[in-house]
C-alpha cells in the first residue's frame, strides 16, 4: 500500500490585445492541486485530488479504481465522464492554454457514478452511469408536494479505435452521453473565449439558459492523427436539449488543431488518450500550434451566440512536468449587436508533480 | 523526523426504498480526507487532517501529541473529546455506515482543548479541558454591554477496563461531560436518521432548539463483548441541560448492535478503543450485523421527537484499507403527527491511506 | 524530481489578563498549513502551501523558482514581496507569536508576480513586480464605461548587506515598493493590538480607511546584530498614500526588540534572512526575549489611532520544529477618547514538518 501526494500549479498572465476593454489584465491562477494517490492493494488503487485555484476549493478526482479481468477496470466516485479528446486529456498535457469551448459547454467533465472500461488490444470503450457533481448538493429542485427531487441522472458511452501508422498513430473515436435532468430543470450553457482574465475569466460572450430542460442528448466525433513531430485533431459535438413546454433546441460545434514539435519529439498516446512530450534533450523541446474552433449557442429562439476563435501556440517543454507557455487568441462572436473582436493573450508557467 | 500523508474516500449511493418521498436519492460524497501525520521526535507526534467531503471543507483532527512518564499522553490542539465508544471509533472502522444517533447528539465529538491520557495495565482513563470547535468563532455571543464573551468551557473523564475473556475481550466504560456555555447561550440537537440522502443527509426527523442553555452535563455507559468472530456493543448516554428561566431538560437514547464475521476473523481492540478488521485471506472477509437505536428528543415541553431504528448490515472487507457495505435502516418516529415509517437503503465504497 | 509534504500548527490560547473587556478568551487556531514542495530538476522548485487555519481557506506560497547564473534566482507566481525583516522572517521563527504593526500594515505579504534575486557575496538583492493577491479576484472596480480596471501594480526592491562579525552578523537592510491602484482605490489599514483572541483576532485597537487611495509609497529600514546567544533587531517603515481629491497621508512606526537564548544557542542567518534555534542538547534551548513596538495610523485628518506595545516572550524550543511560547503584552493606544491600557496573555504550541 503506496500512496503519495500529488498535485499542479498553474499561473497566468493575461492581457487583452485590442477590443478588449471588458477584460481585466493581470495575474490569474488557473490551477493549484493538491492530492493524493496510489495503489491499495494489487488489485485497486485510489486518488483524490482537490483543485485550491485563487483559493477557491473544489473537488476534481475522488475515485476507486478496480482491475477487472485481462484488461477491465470498473471505477467508482467522482471523474470525467467519459466524452470528449480533448476534454479527457489532462490540463497539464493540453496543447493550448485553455480547452476548446465545445469541450467545455458540451462535454460533461466529472461527475459522480460508476464507470467500467475494456480494451480490445488497439480498441476500447467505456460505458459510465453517472449523477451530480460533487458540491451540487444545491440543484435540487422541490417537486409539487415540496419534497426534493432525485438527483439527475445520465449514461455514457464512448469507443475508440487507435491504429498503428509507421511510428505515429490514427485514432477515431465517438460518444454518446444521455442524461434525464429528473425534474431539476434549469441549464445555463456559456463559456468564455478560450482565455480567461485576472478576474478568473469572468468575460463570457456566448451565453444561454434553458429554464426548462427535460434531457440532453450529446453526441462527440473524435479523429487524430499523430505523426513524429506532427499531429493534427479534429472533434465535432452536438448537443440536443428536450423542453418541457417549449421548443427543443440544438447546439453544435468543432475544433481542428495541429502542432509541430520543432524539436522533433512526438507527442504521446495510449488507449485512447493523448499524452505529453517528453523532451529528448537537456535543453527542452520547443513546439508550434494553431487552432480553429466554433461554439454555435444559436438555434431558432435560442440566441446564446456564435463564438469562433483562431489561436496560435508556442509551448517550451522545461521537462515533462515543467512548461512555458504563450497563447494569442483572436475572438469572433455573432451574437445580438456584438461588434467587436477582441484580440487576447495569455502567458502561463505550469508544473506538476 | 517523518510526516506522511494520510486520507480516506467515503462514497455513498443512498435509495428511499419505501415512505421517504422527503429523501433525494443519489450520489453523496460522505468523507474526503487529506492531511498529514508524523513523529517529530521520540516523544511528540503531530496530525493535520481535513475533510472536503462534497467540496465542504471541514477541519478534524489538528493536534500535537507527547509522551509523558510509562503511559501517559498529553495532547494539545482539536481532536475527539473522551465520551461515547462508537463516537471514538475511527470513521473508517465503524461497523455501520453511520455511527448510532447518540453518539451523533450526545458526544460532544471534536474540540479545541488539552487533554491527558493514561493507561494502567488493561485500564485506563483520559480527561480534557475543552473550548469551542475549530471553525465556530462565529458563536460568540454580545452580553448587555456590548462586548463578545468568552468561549465555552468544558470538561471530560472517561474511564475504561478491557477484561481479556479467552481470546476476546469484555469493555465497560464510563464518561461524564459538563460544558459551561458562557453565556454563549443556543443548543440545537438534531441528527438524520442514520442515513445520509443525496442532498448531503438533508432530512433530519428529530430536531430540538433550546434558546437559553446554561450548561449541559453527559453521561455515557459502554458495554462491548468481544469473541472471536462475534461481537456485541451496547451504549446508553443521557444529557440533563441547564436552561436560563426555563425548565431544565433531559434527553437519553442507546443503542445495541451486533455483529459475526463469516469468514471467522476477529474485531480488533487495544486500550478502550474498537479497531477494524483484517482479512485473513486474500478473498477478503465478510461480516453481518444488526443493531437497535433510539434517541428521545422529547422531554414535557420540549418536543424533538422519539427516534427508534433498526438496521441491518452486510460489509465486504477487501483489505483492511478497503471496504464496501450496504444498510438497511428502518426508521420509526414518534414527533407530533409524521406517520411515515421511511425504509432506507445506503450502499458505501471507502477506502483510507 | 521529488516533492514531499510539508506544513505547521499554531495553537493559541488567549487571555486577556487586565482593561481587557473586548477580548474574547479561548483557544485559537492561528494557522494549520498544508502544502508540497521540492525540486522538478537540478534548476528548478516548486511550492504549493495552504493555509486552513480555523477551517477558513487561504493561499500562502504558489511558486516556481528557478536558478539563474552563479547566485541568481528567478520566482513566479505568489510569494512574499520583499519589504521587511519581520515580514520576511517565517512564521515558524518569529521570535514573538505575532509579528510587529508594521510587518502586517506596511509591508505587503504575499502577491502574485516575477521576482529576481542576486547575491553577491555577504550582500544581495531581490526586486519583484507585483499584482493582487491569490484570492483577490473581487478587487476590481468598474470604471465610468461599466469596464472592470485592470489589477494593481507594484514594484519592489530591496538590498542588504550581512557583515560577518566575530562568531555573529551585522545586518543592514533597506526596502522600497511603489503600488498603483490602477483605479481600484480603497485602502484600509489596521492590525490587531500583536495578539490575536479567541474568535480569531477581532478586535483592532488602530483602524483606517483611504477611500480614494490612488497609489502608495513604502520605505522599510533593517537592523540587526547577532552575537552568541544575544541578538538586536529594529525596523522603521513608512508609507505615503496619494490620495484623489483628498490631502495624502503619511504613517510610519517601528519595533526594536532583543532576544537572549539561556542555553547558549545562535540564532541562524543567512543571505538576509534570519532563521530559527536549533537546540544543542536533547533538553531543548530557552529564549527570553522583549519588543517595543510603534504603529501611528494618525496623520492630519486621518485619525486611525497611535498604537505602542511592550512584549516579553518566553519560549521554549523542543526541536527546531517544535517549540512552546507565552507572551504577555501590554498596549497603548492613542485614539479619540479610548482610554483603556489591556494587558494581554498568549501561550502558544507549534510545530512544522
Amino acid at each position: 500500500q503506496e500512496f503519495r501526494i500529488r498535485g499542479r500549479l498553474h499561473m497566468d498572465s493575461f492581457f487583452g490585445l485590442s477590443d478588449a476593454e471588458e477584460f481585466s489584465n493581470g495575474f490569474n491562477n488557473r490551477r493549484a492541486r493538491l492530492g493524493a494517490g496510489g495503489t491499495i492493494n494489487d488489485k485497486w488503487d485510489g486518488r483524490i485530488e482537490l483543485d485550491f485555484a485563487d483559493e477557491s476549493l473544489s473537488a476534481n478526482d475522488f475515485r476507486l479504481r478496480g482491475k477487472f479481468g485481462e484488461s477491465g477496470r470498473l471505477w467508482i466516485g467522482q471523474f470525467k465522464v467519459p466524452q470528449g479528446l480533448n476534454q479527457l486529456t489532462s490540463s497539464n498535457e493540453i496543447t493550448f492554454i485553455e480547452r476548446s469551448s465545445i469541450s467545455n459547454i458540451i462535454a460533461p467533465a466529472r461527475r459522480m457514478g460508476v464507470a467500467f472500461e475494456q480494451g480490445f488490444g488497439d480498441a476500447g470503450f467505456k460505458t459510465m452511469v453517472f449523477g451530480r457533481a460533487l458540491g451540487e448538493r444545491g440543484i435540487f429542485q422541490t417537486d409539487e408536494d415540496g419534497y426534493h427531487n432525485n438527483m439527475p441522472l445520465g449514461i455514457a458511452l464512448r469507443g475508440f479505435y487507435g491504429a498503428p501508422v509507421g511510428e505515429g498513430v490514427f485514432h477515431v473515436g465517438a460518444s454518446v452521453v444521455y442524461e434525464d435532468f429528473n425534474d431539476n430543470n434549469g441549464l445555463r450553457l456559456r463559456d468564455r473565449p478560450e482565455a480567461r482574465d485576472s478576474r478568473g475569466g469572468a468575460v463570457r460572450l456566448i451565453d444561454v439558459s434553458l429554464p426548462n430542460a427535460e434531457n440532453t442528448t450529446k453526441f462527440g466525433l473524435e479523429l487524430l492523427f499523430i505523426s513524429g513531430a506532427f499531429s493534427i485533431e479534429g472533434e465535432y459535438m452536438q448537443m440536443g436539449v428536450s423542453n418541457v413546454d417549449m421548443d427543443d433546441a440544438s447546439f453544435s460545434g468543432y475544433h481542428v488543431q495541429t502542432s509541430y514539435v520543432l524539436t522533433g519529439e512526438s507527442r504521446s498516446y495510449s488507449s485512447g488518450a493523448v499524452g505529453g512530450i517528453r523532451p529528448a534533450n537537456e535543453s527542452g523541446a520547443w513546439e508550434i500550434a494553431a487552432r480553429y474552433s466554433v461554439m454555435d449557442l444559436n438555434d431558432d429562439i435560442y440566441l446564446g451566440g456564435k463564438q469562433s476563435t483562431i489561436t496560435f501556440a508556442l509551448n517550451h517543454y522545461v521537462t515533462n512536468r515543467l512548461r512555458f507557455m504563450a497563447n494569442v487568441i483572436y475572438v469572433d462572436i455573432d451574437r445580438g449587436d456584438y461588434d467587436k473582436s477582441p484580440l487576447l493573450g495569455v502567458l502561463r508557467a505550469q508544473y506538476n508533480f
